[in-house]
């Protein structure tokens, strides 16, 4: 393949109504990443590719998705929709240019897979000229069927038009084609738009390769990576399939999943061996877990970093920018932004940390919350190694607390605590003997005044 | 149908033994809902109908569950357990009135739908005597089989009695019937016990019509909708369906759901379009979620209405009476009860809201509680638009804060805090230079004293 | 079988390579417990039963977990891993004590159930020498085919060695075989490695026992009870069949689920009838519940007693240690460590309770924090009856609160409060009217200073 050229047109100007959305189809998100970037990272993947997107409902959404995402992708835009093959040569501009290979796949099938690309790309390398990618099913009804000859494609027959013999056929076009770069333009310039809709349909280059006597074939490829988005519905099963997918996959590279089916992975997530997950733990995107990091249940995680032997949840919930360092723990009710945890240090219960650094070794308490805004600016706290931060302490930021330091308990803290340091802010206790059960008199007669 | 009347009588006065519960086998719930209930519902939307429930087992509890939900439907009590025909003759008292057709249904299968009962009524209409309720299974082992011939029913053969040829048949009795309601009274009358237990059994109507000469046809309806309950394991297996057509409905109507079988709906559960929901949620009873709202993992909704383009979660708890207005948030372990949050007011952290109104625009911070209960009553807090609550700061209830207020991080409020004033209630920070270390001497030496 | 003495080899020196992991195959867990226990737990029930466990790979570690749960098993260590008639003849100091019966087994089989092993005994006692457990399967593709002639094993063909008519056969080889006991010694003595790897196999005590004449006997058991784990991708699967038999136990005893598949339970996890639980719980080891608890969703437990009528969560977490009295409440965001919460008393939301005695009927307000932890030691915090802890306190440990007393909201309690007394531990209000607009004003223009 190394000395073929590519170009992969992904066809994404569908108008997507039935998912009863006012976002673009191809927008819609599986694993964290829309639909259309994942058929872009697929084809990105093929050696010596160009790329192609053509796009129409909601186009400049659309685009401006795909380039964030992928810097050489080329945007066209289809202006009226005039079906698939219409649509695909809204990129003449790049058809023109005599790549030895064109890939057209779809926008909205996010499980399509590198390996069937490549060998759709292997059939042209052997002489193919048009190669149709179709699949198997046991329940063939309501798709084109493939009617192969002598190892060669003879026509893809549409349901309605087939006949008993031909319905019982079990291999389907699945939609991606592979075709000779040299002839794809012609091919596509060749097909015309009678039938009933008046579009141009891109299967009809079957027919038109066979007429010419051209190399057709189909080659069969997984069902899924076939697998249209039209509905939510639809959207949840491509889901499905791909969590299942990447959970077998890092299961097999030596991660345990408790209950996989509870999780939810991005199409980025990295997790390293022996790491162990619970049940009902959320990556969001840009997460990465190192090796021996124990996962509970009830964990969100996003945009954060967990360093080896490091112990999280049950009920945490990393935010974009938190760095756990090695062997350091975040416990429950506790929320992590922006913020450096170090090497053991321990962030347990019902805690708030956001914008701060926090030393090795340094105990956090129960209760603490780092007030790191003021309602204009995000503010920093920084603790240094080996302190100890009482519970249900406050630190108003921005501040510093030096290493080694001991805040009590029930503190606000608005100034610098030096080194070796202990501070207090907190009132004085005051027992008012015997008057419980008055207290408890007045407010049981209070019924009337400003309850509820 | 308009001119037809319609009686639907509910058999609801099965004991449930094998549910292994104190409470009645058709008070068990799903989807928030009592099982009886969801039976009550359907047949109450049928056209010009009329309900009787018949209960026996629990029968003042069942009642007062059914008069709660249906203030039309009436109750018959069946004094002994003698078989489904002696249940239904319970309801003679209306029986008596001549409906054009009657209905028998069972309490315990849930998923009955109003279009199958409605097929039950169009046979009627067309000139049907006794219309069976029966389905398709490919393991019919167990089930009673219908016998048709020249599209009558002809008998219902029970898996005992059935010779091999019957044996193969897939159609089976689900239980559900649709009689000619002039007919329907004599017909349950001629039914007599002469059988082993010694009971009444609807299913006998059968015989009693073909030996008759009446018109006795069998219909086909989804398995789904004649499944009893009778252990906790076929309850968790009606919740799974009916989970799963409710799941399937909203993604239909354009809520994107990341893994919609970790999600749980109830019955009157109402999403709007273009919402997106992350894995993990419950829905429990009222709640109403308005477009373009991102609802995020383990959250957990009950009485609570989330208006346009929110955003909750992950771990938000909505309680009944929270109101979250227009583009409001609350974030992660928050809990909001009796509360309206102002639009575009923010709740971002393990924060206790109840019995307040928060304004438009105001930020409440970090670990703030509001401080409702004195042990007697529960008060209110007020907080105006575009205020500020500090982080870790306690509102004592009944309290007011007006527009435009700052609330010093750390303080405890128990007083009026006017509008643009700024309130402190904490105490001065006071560090002790260098006495960390000696602190964790003492701290260090004290193993013996009270320690655990 | 109690006049049949029994020995149990459990087969568990395998080096588990494509489970990619540090730990032993056998030390990795399903429902809280090591696969090896699993096995260890069914094969301890049998009567008059002796266990011997043959260690490899991990020698050490494994024999410290097994003998952790099983005083009496015996530990032999296998030093090269040369096939399973070898592994089981480390145990050969047992072998030569002339057993009734003897079982092979595995130890990366953790679905295996009393009921079969029992079964295979039965055949013993029936006249069999040699019994192997056989399982029906639709795929049988790569299994070894049991050939059976006039209800005796005939032979046990690998499927490589397979014909057509064979490899037609459902009926496999499911690795665990009973052996008459004074028999099995010289059986597996005579076993040879005359086979490409050089191993000696277990499964050729088959041949060598037709070759005998003996009663050689095949017995059909469930599938997954011969279910080994060689990846985390099957430890997962395994996984998931134990929890969906655990639960629907659980299910048929009284329990409601209203989402099965999202629960965990552990080995040791008990549940009386008519408990209540919501979706997405999870059951560490150890935890009894009792009957008419309601658990809602989101709840953690581990080492808890949650006893009749208390309801905890949504977002409970009960940590080791936790024991909750009758008709008591733990809600949300709260974490219970090491204490015990009263009859009655409630802690409902955003509390850390650690090291603790809560008195019945105290209420416990949001918020609360005990400052259980000074950095080397844990105190106790014992609060006493129908008590009130105002929301967002602070009590630091070791401190006693009397029963009846009441503790102002926000305070810091670090002294003994005693019965019927009121405690107050905060700062006075100061309201600096007007001001707020000049805080605004000076931090909106603090951006270049600290702001990160």
């Amino acid at each position: 393949m190394i000395n073929r050229s590519c170009l992969s047109i992904i066809l994404a100007a569908g108008e997507g109504t039935r998912m009863k959305s006012d976002l673009p189809k191809v927008l819609h998100k599986i694993a964290g990443l829309p639909l259309v970037c994942h058929v872009v990272r697929q084809v990105q993947a093929l050696e010596n590719s160009e790329i192609a997107v053509v796009v129409g409902k909601g186009a400049e959404e659309v685009s401006s998705v795909v380039r964030d995402f992928s810097k050489s992708a080329k945007i066209y835009v289809q202006k009226e929709r005039l079906g698939t093959a219409h649509a695909a040569l809204a990129a003449r501009e790049m058809l023109v240019q005599n790549f030895d290979d064109v890939l057209v796949v779809f926008g909205d099938t996010p499980l399509i897979e590198l390996a069937s690309l490549n060998r759709g790309r292997d059939e042209l390398a052997n002489g193919a000229d048009i190669v149709v990618m179709g699949f198997e099913t046991e329940n063939p009804s309501g798709y084109g069927r493939l009617i192969e000859k002598d190892g060669k494609l003879q026509a893809i027959v549409e349901e309605k038009d087939a006949n008993i013999e031909q319905k019982k056929i079990k291999f389907c076009n699945g939609g991606v084609m592979a075709l000779n770069g040299k002839r794809a333009l012609s091919l596509l310039e060749q097909i015309k738009n009678e039938n009933a809709k008046k579009e141009y349909y891109l299967t009809d280059v079957v027919t038109i390769g066979v007429s010419q006597g051209l190399d057709v074939r189909a080659i069969t490829i997984p069902v899924e990576n076939v697998l249209g988005v039209n509905t939510r519905v639809e959207l949840a099963e491509a889901e499905a399939l791909w969590q299942k997918r990447k959970a077998k996959e890092l299961m097999l590279s030596g991660v345990t999943m408790l209950r996989p089916e509870t999780l939810y992975f991005s199409y980025d997530t990295e997790i390293a061996r022996d790491v162990i997950i619970e049940p009902n733990v959320f990556f969001g995107r840009n997460v990465k877990v190192e090796t021996g990091v124990v996962i509970h249940g009830f964990s969100h995680l996003e945009g954060a970093i967990v360093k080896t032997h490091s112990e999280i949840g049950p009920y945490a919930r990393l935010r974009p920018g938190a760095i756990l360092e090695n062997s350091s723990k975040v416990g429950n009710f506790c929320e992590i932004k922006n913020a450096k945890i170090g090497e053991k240090a321990k962030v347990n219960h019902l805690t708030y940390i956001g914008d701060a650094e926090i030393g090795r070794g340094t105990n956090i308490g129960a209760g603490t919350i780092t007030c790191n805004y003021d309602g204009f600016n995000k503010w920093k706290t920084i603790i240094g190694e080996n302190a100890f931060i009482g519970s249900n302490s406050a630190l108003v930021a921005p501040v510093e607390i030096g290493k080694g330091a001991y805040v009590a308990s029930g503190s606000v803290i608005t100034e610098a605590v030096p080194e070796n340091c202990v501070a207090f802010g907190r009132a004085r206790q005051i027992n008012k003997e015997g008057r419980a059960d008055l207290l408890r008199q007045r407010f049981s007669s209070m019924k009337t005044k400003n309850s509820l």
